[in-house]
């Protein structure tokens, strides 16, 4: 199929900062693109050739806005899987495909996924109901402290708590959950694995992520990882094992715990772009988006070394803060040694609404560290 | 002025690849911006927050499209410069000015400006008429060989011969010209300096070009030029003198000869991002367009330093096809080591036009280089 034509389609569901990236690739290779969001004032309302406003949930319209496109894929997984499915059967290329997304989707599946295809994973239980964890702990059938998740619909930590006691279960989200155990790690590690259609496969340098410890988002993300040569390894053949169980077509950003044994673990996984790969726009030879299009569209992958040293910050909105958005003191990081500000556009700020990153590219990552620290302490997401 | 917000508005001249490549960097930042075009299907139609349909040389269309701005710019030199000059006495911002583009667009003004600032460029002679030009010859008021411009609207070598004879002269434009003495070179380099409203300058790297013998549009450019460090730093100190004289605001594309005695002499210039530094999308810590987008916005500018060599190849249209263009062998090219096709998106090729670009980056210049000519042979712009 000629991609690089205004015959052919490329379908995104979903409009907002990874889409937003995405859409420079293509703007680049000059793809047509459609994408659907709820949000008329979604980052990616501009730079595609046609913006759909619909509900990603919604069956019919995602089924309707994919039978447009010859190859579709998706930016956030919260999407309507039974119209993949559908739009599948009836001969649209859907990457990365339903099968995929539905394991992924629920958290409690992807576990199981993980323990079918003997594959390195915490311990975990699967509850129906969140009722049923209170009756775990109480039968001695489950042990404090535990990670609980929400199977379905969780986002950027939404849903995500650590149990410490009966208490840290008051106020939890009613649905399916899983509770598992808390890793004593190390570092939180992530691999990004490409693969296209034909089943050429890269993967990104490893990568080592800090997280907020209130808000649970990642703070840092730091390319390469400072790990040993052999934890490196290992954490690259356990990301290649998963996208290999998965067979998938794109990116599998594959979240990994390194444990106090330097044992690896899967944490998680995504089947799209990921912020632990923002840092490769400036970093490295191919950034992930160019790399997710090149894979959906069967296009050969590019290189995934890096050029120089990369280290990724979110930008979220500050506590106490909601309304009108204001980066204070942005021109101050601009000044800084390799150091690029990324604003998605969005119009409100709140307490830890990802409103952008900002990479740090120096050829010594210490310095870039250091860097990304004074980044951090200079720029304020507020509102007016 | 608070650029990352909604109620600022950079206004662009020109809706073509040039614009196309600034919009990444204004979306990247989320800066809102309008685009005036007279083609409905310029590249730039998308990607900015308002597209408008006008003729870039008629003043009301011009004058009405600034009013609607905080700061205007260009991506052609070919517009209407009296609504710029009665903007800028209205209090709209326009970089580049009015004056240094008035003296820019005409190519007999230019190069006064040279001589008036006592800057090196090669002699040369006007013309308010190319008849004039037979009638120097014939006194012996002009010798052969020499380069015959067209004072106004040259764009990509169009309207510059080289004339050896009489007979060369037949068939050219009637308009004012000038003739230019043959310049015996080694290299064609060039400089970016960019200077931003606060008197804050950087330079990129000389770039050596290697331009197509036909068309006279660059082939190859290669940063850094393989050049000596003395020859390197003339040419450095040579943009910088050009650029003190302009005091221009945003980016300034020094075109220089280097003379067989490694003299240093100004062909021309570009108040805008230019062909010589598309290669520093992916070579240099901050591109040409984020430089031009920082420096009239009066932010710091970015390093300019490459993190790899870059060489930069024109995707032009093939000789003998003309319609609706197929990039033949792009996946081929795609396969390569650190290449990366820019594709523009103009429907429609024919011969010689620029239609695309691929920049191709590596640690090793020379690798790079090989891999430049592997992607010149492998990848065609043709037609259905």
């Amino acid at each position: 199929m000629n991609y690089f034509s205004s015959q052919f389609k490329l379908g995104i569901l979903g409009g907002g900062q990874l889409g937003k990236m995405l859409l420079n690739v293509t703007r680049k290779f000059d793809i047509t693109t459609h994408v659907l969001d709820a949000n008329e004032e979604a980052p990616c309302r501009i730079a595609c050739n046609q913006f759909t406003k619909g509900d990603l949930m919604d069956f019919e319209t995602v089924y309707n806005f994919g039978k447009q496109v010859d190859v579709l894929t998706f930016e956030i997984e919260n999407v309507n899987v039974d119209a993949l499915e559908k739009l599948e059967k009836e001969g649209i290329k859907v990457y990365p495909s339903s099968r995929n997304l539905r394991v992924i989707q629920n958290k409690a599946k992807q576990k199981l996924f993980y323990l079918d295809h003997n594959l390195p994973t915490s311990n975990f239980s699967r509850f129906a109901y969140a009722s049923e964890i209170e009756d775990a702990v109480l039968n001695g059938g489950l042990e404090f402290p535990f990670v609980r998740k929400s199977a379905q619909f969780g986002y950027d930590g939404n849903g995500v708590k650590v149990v410490r006691s009966l208490a840290d279960l008051k106020g939890l989200p009613p649905g399916e959950c899983i509770a598992e155990a808390l890793i004593d790690f190390k570092n939180e590690l992530a691999v990004i694995v490409a693969r296209s259609l034909n089943g050429e496969i890269k993967t990104y340098p490893v990568v080592e992520m800090e997280f907020h410890p209130e808000a649970n988002q990642v703070e840092y993300v730091i390319c390469p990882a400072r790990i040993s040569a052999e934890v490196a390894k290992k954490a690259q053949e356990v990301a290649l094992q998963v996208s290999q169980a998965f067979n998938h077509v794109g990116l599998l950003a594959v979240e990994l715990f390194q444990t106090k044994n330097d044992d690896i673990l899967i944490n998680e996984v995504a089947p799209r772009p990921h912020n632990s790969g923002h840092q490769t726009i400036e970093a490295s030879y191919t950034s992930q988006f160019e790399q997710h299009i090149r894979a959906i569209l069967n296009l050969p992958l590019g290189q995934t070394e890096n050029k120089v040293g990369g280290i990724m910050v979110n930008l979220v909105g500050a506590e106490g803060y909601t309304g009108d958005v204001i980066y204070e003191n942005i021109a101050e990081i601009m000044k800084m040694e390799g150091v690029t500000p990324h604003i998605y556009g969005k119009k409100q700020t709140r307490p830890f609404r990802k409103m952008g990153h900002v990479t740090i590219v120096h050829e010594d990552l210490n310095t870039a560290r250091q860097i990304a620290e004074d980044v951090k302490n200079t720029i304020k997401v507020i509102s007016k």
